[in-house]
This record gives structure tokens, C-alpha cells and sequence, in this order.
């Protein structure tokens, strides 16, 4: 967390408690991140999902989640949640446009289709190439690069939770190539 | 505020001083909506501003705008908050696509050139076509259809705040009719 | 055609031959549209298809598609072939952005996923929600609104042509409703 | 022009009096990117325009514009006239998503606000990064690095032709950096 990112005069920090009353009575805002390789012409050529202990206990393939924090920036939010999941030598490429290409609400119960035990969230996300290399953080078990046809495949979507597979398959419809 | 918007088993009350407290330690999630009368062909042929005392104290023009509740989905808060202050008759013709327009992050300070003095604010902005008869809020003093050439004015821009004056600039250019 | 749409000293009639040899040489541009219902707060509740005979002689249904005139705007043809297509009480409810949601390209080889026999044509392609009644043109021998699911699936994909489901499903994702 | 980018089988050249011909009669399909610098974030730092002859045969400053050939993917087109123009040691980063973030119509007369004395183009206009070296092709005078606040003033506006100056700003408002 950098200083100059953080409104100083004011306490980023929540403890557990703190954060889990928040949690009950407002929507929390979220950036995800879906990573790809591309080519020079800027076509998608791979979807790299991590393999992570999700919020409802199962290990599951997963994108790029985190909390934006009070005083942040969503691009510095963006910035540090995909540092710290793909390493610091991964090099995201963020995109100059704020706006993500889809926002998806998760809710405890199932009235969106997205899922999250702990919370309401609003999440902001955002199509990322990344130009580097990935070295997954100690919180993640593992890392792959997969094939548009993988990543949006029956096999895959029975690995993710919450329904994140959907956004899988909205991410590459918004970059055209959607199988 | 409808039943089945709200996850019935939470509370999505906070009362002042709750309110108070999340504001120094989470940003808020708002939504935020610039009311346009479009012709026939979706060309954009007014826009319209409220004229309404602002966080700050001052009187400003303003757009709607307003938080989304714990349990309620993004579309239903520009329901809500579009039918409070443009009146039960407007026709608000909210967009199919989840994505905003852009997202502007409000901060106590000046770093984004977005200001709110209460909270960090992140803003899901949306252009809205209102094909109905517009009838403000008691909250409002006055509704007013401006050109977009009006709209994009130095005199507007002076008689709104917290930068939205930016942000009217911003959607006039989405729809292609910045001049 | 309306004559102040059109560029009244230029000649936007071409016979058929002349056509034909412009195919040949040059990208044609393209207007495509997906009709959609939607409810008050914009979710996508069906999708319209026809039922047409297709470029390449057979009987498919589609999505409403059409070239760009010398002189027309982008608008004016998108308004010209929906009010053709849907019938002129159709009232559809043309976007304020002039962005596609996606950009389609045709060839007559296989290279992109899309193909039309006749040309290579870049298809700027529109979600329209449709408000009015619908009423197919003679050129189509039917018209459906479709679930969501029906829409996407892949019996209705079996039953369209040049890549045109994928178009469906591209849009749907676009609207945060793929399944 | 790369043989695996054009339909081998058809012939991708057009002398200069066929294309006078269609351009009467047919609206051409354009490329146009915005060249920009943007930092580790995604935000827009630099903007870049060259110094070149217009199609009215004033000197002017322009963003980045071509025609998109028979055969040609638009992704093709955008690398052709970004590495012609700018160089081949530019490294343009083409965006994923295949949608232009604006689409801009060109007339010989004043109807759109754009104008070309020689056609009526349709141009997919993108906001491209440039993260390598620029090296101006003959064709261009020049080629300059301008602050946003600079490419948005109204000494710059001066300088460009055919309404390329309202597309600087509708670029700087795509990516929430508008002044």
C-alpha cells in the first residue's frame, strides 16, 4: 500500500470485526481481473486462471478479486491485487478506460447468478493482458495459461465457483472471440 | 424501496451515525445518472440538470445521483433513485448493458478531480434517455432541459460541483455530440 | 430514403453489376442490429429472430442486418432496416453511443468465423431494444421472440448461418445475461 | 501489405481511378487510432499527433487514419497504419475488444461535424498505447508528444482539419482524463 495512494489522514485499515459488520449492511466494491495474452495484433490468445482456496472453502480455478480499499484508486486497486496474485514481474497491462467492460453483482443468496457467502459485492471487471511473467503468490496453489476453447470449456467452468465461469465467457465475448 | 430488491433477511437501514463511521474507513458505491431526451435516431437533443443543494452546502446543478443499498442491484438503484428525483412519470430508459459509461471516484481531497467532502465515493455513471414527463423531487428546486451546447457551457460548468461538470462533458462525448 | 439524409448531388443507386464489381474490391460496411425486449430496468427478456432467406440460399433465422448507403448515417441506416425488417410500428429504441458493442467481419473464406459468400463486409453491430409492435416485412417469413436460453442454444444456433449465433451470444454477454 | 492479411484470390488494388469511382458512390471504411502514453496504471500521460498534409491540402496535425483494404482484418489495418505512420519500432498496443471506442462519419459536406472533400468515410476510431519508439514516416513532417491539457486546447484544435480536434477530446473523455 503506498502512501500517496491512501487518503493519509484517514484509517485504511478494518480489523475483522469491524469488517465483517460492514459487511451485512453495505455492498463492498470489488476489482477482478480477467489476464490474457495477446498477440501483436491484440487478439486473445490465452486465459491464465488461478487455482485458489475460494471465499466458500473449495479449491477452485479462479480470476484476478479484491476489495478496493478507502482512498484508493480503482487502477491502484487493479494494480495491487494483480501484482500480488501474478507476481511483480508480471506486468499488467491496465487499461486506459475506467470503466470495466462488466460489472457483476455477487449477493449471499443466488438472485444474480454470482455467488459470494460472505458479502454483497459490486465488482468493476476489467479484461488485463498481461506482457510478463507470472509467479503466483503463496496464496494461490497454481497458475495455467489455457486456450479460449479451455478456459471457456464445460471442464473449467465444473472448477470455477461463484459464478465466475460466466465472466470467463463474457470476457471473451467482449474481445470477440467467444467460441 | 421494494422487498424483493432487498435481501429481506439483512438490514439495509444504517442509521446516521453507523453511516458516519463507514464513511471514514470503505467507499461508498454510488450510481449516477445524466438524463437526456434523444430523438428518434438516439441522437442526443437535450440535457438535463437538477438544480439541487449539494454535499458541500452551495446550490449546483447536479445529475441524479445516489448509493446503492446493501441488497440491491445496481439497476434497481437508478431505478429508484432516477423515479425519486425526476418524478413517478419520467420513463427513465435504463440501458441493457451492466457497464457504466465511465467511473468517476469521488474523494474528500482534490487527487481525482472528483470531490465529495463527505466520503470516498465510487460512481457508476450512466446515460440515461428519460422519455416521460419529468416532475422533481421535493429535494430539488428545479429541473431544467438544457442544448448540449448549454450543457457543455463555461456558465453550467461554473454552476455545478464536485466536478460534475466534467462528467456531463464526458457523456456528451460517449454519445458522439461533445462540441 | 429520405432525401436529406442522403447526399443529394451524388448518385447512391448502384446497379447491381456495378455492386458486384465493388464486392470484389472493397470492404462494404455494414449495420447489424439484435432486437431485444426489455423490462423497465433494462434486463434482456427475449431476443428477436427471423426467419430469412440467407445469402447463401438458405433459410435461416437472423438478426436484422444491412449496408451502410453513400450519404446515410450510421443511425439512419440502423433506423432504415429495423423499420423495414420489424415493420414501421416497431419502435426501436436506437442507442445514444454511435459504438457497436462489437465489430463483425464477414469474408467469404473462413478466416474470421463469420462469412458471407458475396463479400467482405465489416458489420458494426447494435443491441435495439425494440418497445413497438413487431411486423416482419415480406422478405422474412417470420419473425420470434426467444428466451434468453432459446436464443443461446444450440438448436436455434443450428438454425442460423455465417456465424450469426455467435453474434446472439456475443450480445447477450454484452447485456450480462449469457448463461 | 501481407499476403496472409488479403484475400489471395482477389485482387486488393484499386488504381486510382476505380477508387475515384466508388468513392462517389460507397462509404469507405476507415481506421483511425489516437496515439497515447500511458503509465504503469493506465493513465493517459501523453498524447500524440503528427504534422502532416490533410486530404484539403493544409498542414495539419492529425491522429493516425487509414483505409481499411479488401481482405485486410480491421486489427490488420490498425498495425499497417500505426507502423507505417509511426514507425516500426513503435509497438502499438491494439486493444483486445474489437469495438472502436467511437465511430466517426466523414462527409464531403458539414452534416456530422467530420468532413472529407474526397469521401464518405466510416471510421472505427481506438485509443491505442504506444509504448516503443516513434519514428514519423516521410509522409509526416513531424510527430509531437503534447500533454492532454495541450491536445485539448483550443491552439491545437486550430492546427487540425476535419473535426480530428473533437475526437482528441471524445478520446481524453473514453479515458476519464477530459480537462
Amino acid at each position: 500500500m503506498q502512501g500517496n495512494d491512501i487518503l493519509s489522514s484517514q484509517p485504511a485499515w478494518l480489523d475483522e470485526a469491524e469488517l465483517a459488520g460492514i459487511r451485512s449492511k453495505m455492498p463492498l466494491i470489488y476489482v477482478e481481473a480477467v489476464p490474457v495474452r495477446i498477440d501483436h495484433l491484440g487478439r486473445v490468445e490465452r486465459v491464465g486462471l488461478l487455482l485458489t482456496p475460494q471465499a466458500d472453502g473449495r479449491l477452485a480455478r479462479a480470476i484476478v478479486s479484491g476489495r478496493v480499499l478507502y482512498g484508493e484508486r480503482v487502477r491502484d486497486a487493479l494494480w495491487r491485487h494483480l501484482s500480488k496474485d501474478l507476481g511483480p514481474d508480471s506486468d499488467p497491462q491496465i487499461p486506459a478506460d475506467p470503466s470495466p467492460f462488466t460489472v457483476v453483482e455477487y449477493f449471499p443468496d443466488d438472485r444474480s447468478g454470482f455467488t459470494d457467502p460472505r458479502q454483497h459485492a459490486v465488482s468493476l471487471v476489467f479484461l488485463v493482458p498481461i506482457s510478463g511473467e507470472v509467479a503466483p503468490s503463496e496464496s494461490s496453489l497454481a497458475f495455467s495459461w489455457l486456450t479460449v476453447e479451455e478456459a471457456c470449456s464445460i471442464t473449467i467452468a465444473s472448477e470455477m465457483s461463484g459464478g465466475q465461469d460466466r465472466i470467463i465467457r463474457m470476457a471473451m465475448a467482449h474481445a470477440g472471440v467467444l467460441p
